[in-house]
């Protein structure tokens, strides 16, 4: 009598690094993403004895991502994704459940004297864009996000009224540098199920991304857990199709630096000379939901 | 009224670097850690109103985990995660559960000519060892792991047998390279609460890696998963201390390279010639759990 | 009698992570770098016997480009790296010779509803800007340049009419994406010896960005070559301040997807689909110098 | 009339993932290699005009790095490389020199409890090997080298007497960690020219890094430069067949804690408790010539 069994388990093929071209005469547009399927479903037998009777090979669901990256196109990474989980779901028997996660870089046309190259681009750099499909059969959970935003205040930022035990040696701070590398995820309420139109990715993106930038701007900061907050709050208050976001934010502690046995004043007033410190680093991670909404992010963003 | 509420939530210092010297006379050993604090609890003001009050700095966990190294001593990363935790959940009031994910890299002494040196080490670069302990105030729970023990079946594994749809084009395969990058996550059944001794942590770890590349290197293999249904089944038949194990498995492809243009013929049967691939990667990830366990260990393992 | 001898040498600290920030009232400004000092002179003692008479050692470097950054200020990587090298050549009887690396992270305001934050950044994420400034007690000699500036043509690029040899499978391509990462590092014919004026190195640098990106847009490439060629040519020929420019610029190759076996036709003309390939790469390095200048950049840009 | 005219200049396809295995009956024997081929010659036109008349594709390299390792066979990168290095040089008219440069990736055999597995193979994850052989048709140049060999001193090292200067806060130590990463190149006087017999390249690496391995385990050290120059010393002393060697070596700084402000003692005598420092780091670089031996061997080994 076996003594073990198979528990939760998927498989696919990650990391598809995909470009799509579209002509407009002259004029090209640009889509680079890298696609991870994960598919779930009828698969005990593969891991008992091997048979792979029940297996979608991982190299066929890498020619789908390209193939469907010709066939259907690439409007979104959101509708890119919803169009290959349904895919794998509806198309193959055993699977009931994929997953697909999308990074997506962004690029920006070449200026140059004669106005904007029609077919020459740049890459941003700026924080990737991502996304996460789920499709069981009967609707989608779509997880937008970002990582590697890095934001930094210059001031207006204090840390103070701590919990002090024996080990507290931290000095009380008016005056901060505040900077971190935000990475979340925020969950739309839409799954397709009930008809309703699906959302309008790429603004509500940039709408997001703006929202989130202004309430860390804007935002005078007691601590980076406040900051993060706020930052949730405002993108749910004022994007009404969505649930709930989620925050991975290291504090990137900008240590000032003591300057005082050279003989040189180094205050904060004046503008400082700060020490940028790689490790350890402050973690702060949480989830702002709307009001009567479900929790469903997952704990840790680092793989979404 | 409000409308967002704060969901799940947790902070702390992330990857302090501790390393531990302790001397016998002339023979030193060295402990060489990687850890990470995340504490949740009461912490809804800091998030609302960026009070305070409840948080005990992120600076004091990192002194924490220093001065412990110290005061006692680092035996394991698991009793270090241990001493830890039970400290943050039973001196901090409003901390309720603490989790220390820690990574260890292992050293060796320098073999010369006179013998083992008594105090200097070469690093082994191998997998490195990670532990993850959990305290909620009443008991603990332990996971033990590895990442980036890397290898490789030269023969003895097949690929075949598997669903054909419109979009596949792999070949059969009765002889190809199995190579690998395992990640692995295994749960104790202990947890401290019944007054039951602890495992023996060190020799546990060496025996579970053990007992993983053993069964990686005796499996005929038909598919990625069977080898790891087998490495996770070996596992847990032969630890009975352990309840589940998971794994995240890239399937490092090894393309035999076409030789035919030049005139050169490359078999499998004769020794042949690969090019070992980057992206796209097949991802195999999946629990072995022993019947009747609860399946505790969350699914992606990335941050563990 | 030695039967070994010391050869060119150099120490220092590398990767001084300053962060330097300037009050204007509420406006803030921002310098975010990387410097790395390395010094050379009269340092055998340290070598053979371990006697540190001579040695500055690298924590004091350290202390002086943070000291330097509040006390002199960073107007510009160059003018910042000629400082400290000036004064560690000057000021240290043993050192004859610094020479400072440096990389610069460059930001921009977040711009919020109510116009530009005054003190709220985010980082841009571009290309690197580096510096590499070396002193020898009688002149200076300058390299500024950049890395990681991701370039793609998705047209105007053929490559064909190369030798065939037994192993060259390559088919001709009349329409191909040409993808690279620049990095360049440019010398400027000044080195402050005859009294002339410094260049204005930051518009120096964004005209040379400008001119390189222009050149890459502009030119219809018969090969990766040609590219770097017609770069590197406009930038001496427009900036009669330089004297030659070095690049290192992957092929970064962008493989069009064959869709034929599932009954896709994949079109370059029609834009088309294309994997991103990681390795191998081609890697194209070369020189452009003003006729009649002196060859000083040195071969492997990876350090600059 | 041209203003700008070609410099030196190379190309080639780089970083080539060729795995070889070979089988004697049922064991198996591995290579690792990460293969760079950089050519150079009369390739003055394809920079001015774009003809690649005089251009072997880079794909061509490819596929003959592969090919390569299936007819010659890879006994060491040192002699597969010089076997590549002749091809492009005597085959291809235009060519004039070239560069291969390989890194080494080290396996060892899976220990089972029936012994070592005859096909089954666990990376190592040690130091990197690497080669660089140049051929210009004459004769060969061949470095010898390894990155990222990590050691550690836990005791012997000392460090005072140094320069005290306005900007030293540095306090004197006469017991510290001493730990490096080694990076290291070495030439070898055969360059085939002669009709001497190459050296066996196995065994010489081997005993290369004992030799390092066992100096730095011996040396009471009062400087990282001391310690550097007693490796390379010794290196040259027991290796007639080396002319030079050279080192980049960075200062890991590990930090003694200051525990004090908890009220406990760190003392280095009783075995104490650092933080590993990532930046900034000490960087020590220097190349010991046997005495009479020109230095050949570049300056910057980040790309060797």
């Amino acid at each position: 009598m076996p003594i073990t069994i198979l528990g939760q388990n998927q498989y696919g093929k990650a990391e598809n690094r995909v470009v799509k071209i579209t002509r407009d005469g002259a004029t090209h547009r640009i889509k680079d993403l890298n696609v991870s399927v994960a598919l779930s479903g009828d698969l005990d037998d593969v891991h008992y004895s091997g048979s792979n009777a029940n297996v979608l090979p991982t190299d066929t669901t890498k020619n789908t991502v390209f193939a469907f990256a010709k066939e259907h196109g690439i409007d979104s990474a959101e509708q890119f994704g919803m169009a290959l989980a349904r895919h794998f779901v509806e198309e193959t028997e055993p699977i009931s459940t994929a997953r697909i996660r999308i990074e997506e870089y962004a690029w920006e046309r070449i200026a140059t004297p004669e106005g904007e190259a029609p077919h020459s681009f740049v890459r941003q750099g700026r924080e990737t864009r991502t996304a996460q499909i789920t499709y069981d059969g009967t609707g989608f959970q779509i997880l937008s996000g970002l990582k590697g935003l890095t934001v930094l205040n210059s001031t207006d930022s204090e840390f103070w009224g701590y919990i002090k035990d024996r080990y507290t040696t931290l000095k009380e701070d008016y005056d901060r540098i505040l900077a971190t590398d935000v990475s979340a995820v925020w969950r739309h309420e839409w799954s397709g199920r009930d008809g309703e139109e699906a959302p309008e990715w790429q603004s509500s993106y940039e709408s997001v991304r703006e929202i989130m930038l202004g309430a860390f701007a804007r935002t005078y900061s007691l601590s980076l857990q406040q900051t993060l907050y706020r930052m949730g709050a405002e993108v749910i208050e004022g994007k009404p199709e969505l649930a709930e976001i989620r925050f991975a934010m290291p504090n990137k502690h900008h240590f000032k630096v003591d300057l005082e046995p050279f003989g040189v004043k180094n205050e904060t007033a004046d503008g400082a000379v700060y020490i940028a410190a790689d490790r350890p680093y402050g973690l702060i991670e949480a989830t702002v939901l709307r009001d009567g909404a479900e929790a469903l992010i997952p704990l840790d963003l680092t793989n979404l």
